[in-house]
């Protein structure tokens, strides 16, 4: 199993238009996201996003945020723990918290999902994307599942 | 791609139902939906909805409105915009709301993802379904993927 | 059409990590569950979870709640009838309610949505789970779609 870890936020002219631009500042923007709860393959690999085929059904794990109140600080986070019999990922968001415990505490939970199941974490990733609403702001973080039917 | 748009409304005598019975009288009832984000492959062909095989895994984009809300007018939207390059799908939906409102709503949403990724529209479609609640009552449209293997 | 169908309920140190626990219990924790709207193709057969392979993209129907409200009894349940041309799945959950009249409700709907199609009811199913909160506690239930390239 291959995945890309990706980040983006942006403003837009509505909840939607603003969510579909922070997909697009993380070039996801062009493809159909199918969420799906979070597990991955025995020997993961972390690869950097390819260039998707638009219209495209991509499997993806999405931490999303959206806001429409004006200095709100929006963190968007997914954690993703890999190891060799499996892996797994954890999404956590927060409004105008503190992005470190956000992170610290999406690392404790997937650290305990990975303990409970008995698998050594071989790498950790945190990927997060920060946005402070000027009008109508978005912050995703997400795990892509790259299969070559969804390749440009 | 191609894609068939539907929509429908109905009563029924628990909210679950209401739904099921808006989704049969689009004729999409009889189908597993996978709800997928709104993006259409380059050239996408619009065809009337096929005769789908029973319990078969349909991708869609889907608004839907319930409401046990005696008089409740629900109005659940999709705009599909096509250009040659890519496609673009937005759902709206609204609650005793000018329809026309709801419906130019939606069309400036899709307008905007479209212009945003530089693709001119060569077709726009707006799918709406109308509600008025009279004790349990659900309006659905949707944007349904059709593949071979889904047909019957 | 295979299917299984699942159940479990856990406390867990966070809201997420009791939601993965109860999966865990239930045997479905280490994949990818893709959601899907409640229908079964003609004749389908219910059969012993397998041993389903790490990180599967498994497509399944899922009730389920999760509550941090110390003594809160949590009921998950899906309801499943199966006939010659089409099945159906409910689910239904409550908190602090009569869990049999959950699983009546559940029934009915059930039920309701093989009658309107007219498709005689040869098996009628019901799966659930019962939890009584501790500190954070989860219950779920399950209908599980197989396919062979999810199998270990």
């Amino acid at each position: 199993m291959r995945i890309a870890i990706v980040s983006g936020s942006s403003e837009g002219p509505t909840e939607l238009n603003a969510f579909d631009n922070a997909l697009y500042e993380a070039e996801i923007g062009d493809v159909n996201l199918i969420k799906v709860s979070s597990m991955l393959e025995a020997n993961t690999k972390v690869e950097k996003l390819p260039k998707l085929k638009a219209g495209a059904m991509v499997n993806c794990v999405l931490s999303s945020l959206t806001s429409d109140n004006e200095g709100d600080e929006l963190i968007a986070c997914v954690a993703v723990a890999i190891g060799e019999e499996l892996g797994c990922v954890v999404e956590a968001n927060g409004i105008n918290q503190n992005p470190e415990d956000i992170k610290n505490e999406a690392i404790e939970m997937v650290k305990y999902m990975m303990d409970k199941r008995n698998v050594k974490i071989n790498e950790l990733i945190v990927e997060e994307a920060h946005h402070t609403v000027k009008e109508i702001g978005s912050a995703i973080a997400a795990v892509i599942y790259i299969t070559d039917d969804i390749l440009e």
